[in-house]
């Protein structure tokens, strides 16, 4: 007889995050890569199967709103994650789909509806990235000479987010009756405008699309600055994090949980899933000679310029074979860069690389930390970090798609399921659920009752 | 031994506008209904197979930005239509998917870049209806508390679909080179700015995703005003009329095809699709039985709001078992119900119908052509208008779905197939192909050569 428990294990999440053919830039390379795996829907939607067998929370998409990379060298993000996205769930069944969309060149209405509307046809299993997107490219693309600065757009981020979630909410559940005899179709005293008028928007409501099966999308969210976090904070049920170390994911997390306490949110309301590029070979070195010969089939000059780019140097000041020069100056805290800088620093002058060696080193630089190893080795890290509460779960971000995510299937996921840490099926049927999320109550009606 | 032939036959194009469960208010109330089909992608996907297996060109989806209609007594267009698409493109091979935005709430970039998603995830056989969108709510949902005057709705549409247009071709076909061996993956000369300045829009491009299957994706039009008629016939492709009668849709065609010309656009480059309602019985009396129970199970103050609202007047202005009133007044030619008021008053006065009577006629009353007959009857039609010229083929919206479609499949298209005009199989693998258009030259190849 088993002992009952009174709360049910932690349990630990998994996303695979869906970077075209990979996160090292040279993936395309391989013998076994379709170059034009970025715009072939196949090719997603067999990702996303391999991290649905291996019963993965869920798959994320990134996204940019311009060509935010060198692609005479390198596929970019190119198909657009919700259209994507529907894609993928027309081919999975329990699966969550995560995508990324930009407050700052979008209307509430809008990214309301089409997310929705994804939870809706993946029958509650979607997820909205909330970014403000910070390149020059983009903001070029939608009509403004210059990024708009920080504050200004995550001022902007978090009334759009409200509006967002005040128009998920604009349909009370049970508000559809459809009763065939009488022919009510719709109960609309459960179904209310919006009426915002605020600094951003007006925005009149009600949303043209019933509440969706979870109540409403899985909000996410990757902040680091300070008006990043007080957004995850406030809004946020997920936060993808760039912590590059377990001291400072420990204390990112905590920093993370003690801001969302302040708007009265408990510490299960906030999962942080850590990013972590892997690249697995079956003994350390097998690992490091692949990692090795990944990072030497990227160009060079393309390896330059993306670490000059995240140090804000001039490429021409990083010489292959030396170090890093001594008088680097920090990006501000408003630059996304700003602690892969503080890491990439202490890691290159703690060995003494030469820049070549620092390039290896951080397999490229994506800007996530990355563990080279076994099997045994990537679930050690995993696990230390997950029991130590430094992480809910990770965000992988595979060296190469779809060979690196089936290598951590076939070779970590059996070790951590040995070790009871990770699931062996699903137990429910939505994102929540994998998450371990509460359904929301609707805010209308919570304020109704208050 | 059969003649040869110089040209190919002319053939007739039929695509089946998905409008939930139906284009009679009333559908969703039917014993066989389910009615939450209005938010249940399979539905939507079982209609879409329906029509693929009779090998129809394409499914449509409309769209509105606002709850624009009675939601107590009936659904309403919910779900966004790009997404459901997308997933109707991954349960079907060769059927169009053509998805319903609006340039008056959306930036062209985001745009260009759906609907390029959409053409590469569906293997070329993705269309953009485009639409200006003329209701308040709407406006209110965009922070407007005015719908934008009519000429200013299309001056924004033309330079917005201009625009979609240059970032469509800002990757020149073969850009994406993917040699391995080299490690060149994109011929940057290949990819170029659209640098447009307009007095809408700048917007900078390229856009980050490659020319799609069809070289862009194919372009909807469904406009009757002068305005509407000159953005149709300098960009549509296809055009959905509204036409109500043989000799309206002709001269509509005519009207059309004469102001591409000035375009330097050819016949054959923008096809005449006319709305059609179908209400199908085995015999004509069946049929008209059928009509009259699905109206009758419409609330009548929804239906007399309804007309009203069509009418420009008071719904207590008009009386059930009374003709119209004398003295209504034509609303403006920038109002898209202009064409079917003539046509409700003509039909109307020439019955001597009462309101009720009317609203029986018009089959609740959705502002398209109503065909309630037997198979053979329906056929006639559609080959009456087809032969002479009137339509190049038809979007049909069955009063239930999927009944009302299945018994077209079942009943109409066995006979338009053995009157010859209507395909067996498909020819081709893209929405192009289906409808006899083009490939489009890119425009900046196309400007360098001139």
């Amino acid at each position: 007889m088993t002992h009952l428990k009174s709360t049910p294990p932690r349990r630990l999440h998994l996303n695979v995050n869906i970077l075209h053919s990979g996160f090292v830039p040279s993936a395309w390379r391989l013998a076994e890569a379709d170059p034009l795996a970025f715009i072939n829907v196949s090719h997603y939607v067999r990702v996303a199967q391999i991290a649905e067998a291996a019963k993965f929370d869920a798959v994320f998409l990134a996204d940019n709103a311009s060509i935010a990379d060198q692609i005479d060298f390198r596929p970019i993000t190119a198909l657009e994650p919700t259209i994507l996205l529907a894609s993928i769930a027309a081919a999975t069944s329990h699966i969550g789909v995560i995508g990324t969309a930009s407050t700052s060149y979008n209307e509430p209405y809008n990214i309301a509806r089409r997310f929705a509307t994804l939870d809706h046809v993946s029958g509650g299993r979607a997820g909205w990235n909330v970014v403000t997107t910070a390149d020059l490219g983009s903001a070029r693309n939608f009509g403004r000479e210059a990024v708009p600065d920080h504050a200004e757009r995550y001022a902007r981020a978090s009334e759009f987010t409200s509006v967002v979630k005040a128009l998920w909410d604009s349909w009370e559940d049970g508000a559809v009756i459809g009763d065939k005899t009488s022919g009510l179709f719709v109960d609309t005293d459960k179904v209310h405008p919006v009426s915002h008028r605020g600094p951003h928007f007006s925005v009149q409501g009600p949303l043209n699309v019933p509440r969706s099966p979870q109540g409403h999308p899985v909000l996410v969210q990757a902040g680091a600055s300070g008006d990043g976090r007080e957004l995850a904070a406030r809004h946020a049920e997920a936060v993808f994090s760039a912590s590059q170390s377990f001291d400072e994911s420990l204390a990112y997390g905590r920093d993370l949980k003690a801001r969302a306490a302040a708007f009265g949110r408990g510490p299960d309301a906030v999962k942080v899933l850590a990013g972590l590029t892997t690249v697995i070979g079956s003994t350390e070195a097998e690992a490091l000679r692949r990692r090795d010969e990944l990072v030497d089939l990227i160009p060079w000059s393309y390896s330059l310029t993306r670490l000059a780019g995240v140090l804000g140097v001039s490429p021409d000041r990083l010489k292959l074979d030396e170090q890093l020069p001594d008088n680097l100056s920090l990006p501000g805290q408003g630059n996304g860069n700003h602690t892969f800088f503080h890491a990439t620093l202490a890691q290159s002058r703690q060995h003494g690389y030469t820049v070549r060696e620092l390039i290896r080193a951080l397999a490229g630089g994506g800007g996530h930390r990355v563990i080279v190893g076994t099997p045994e080795q990537i679930a050690d890290d995993i696990e230390r970090w997950f029991n130590a509460g430094a992480a809910d779960g990770f965000n992988l971000m595979p060296d190469t798609l779809p060979g690196g995510l089936q290598d951590f299937v076939d070779g970590v996921v059996p070790i951590l399921r040995r070790r009871g840490i990770f699931r062996t099926d699903y137990e429910g049927a939505t994102l929540r659920e994998h998450l371990g999320l509460a359904r929301p109550e609707n805010q209308r009606l919570w304020r109704k009752s208050a």
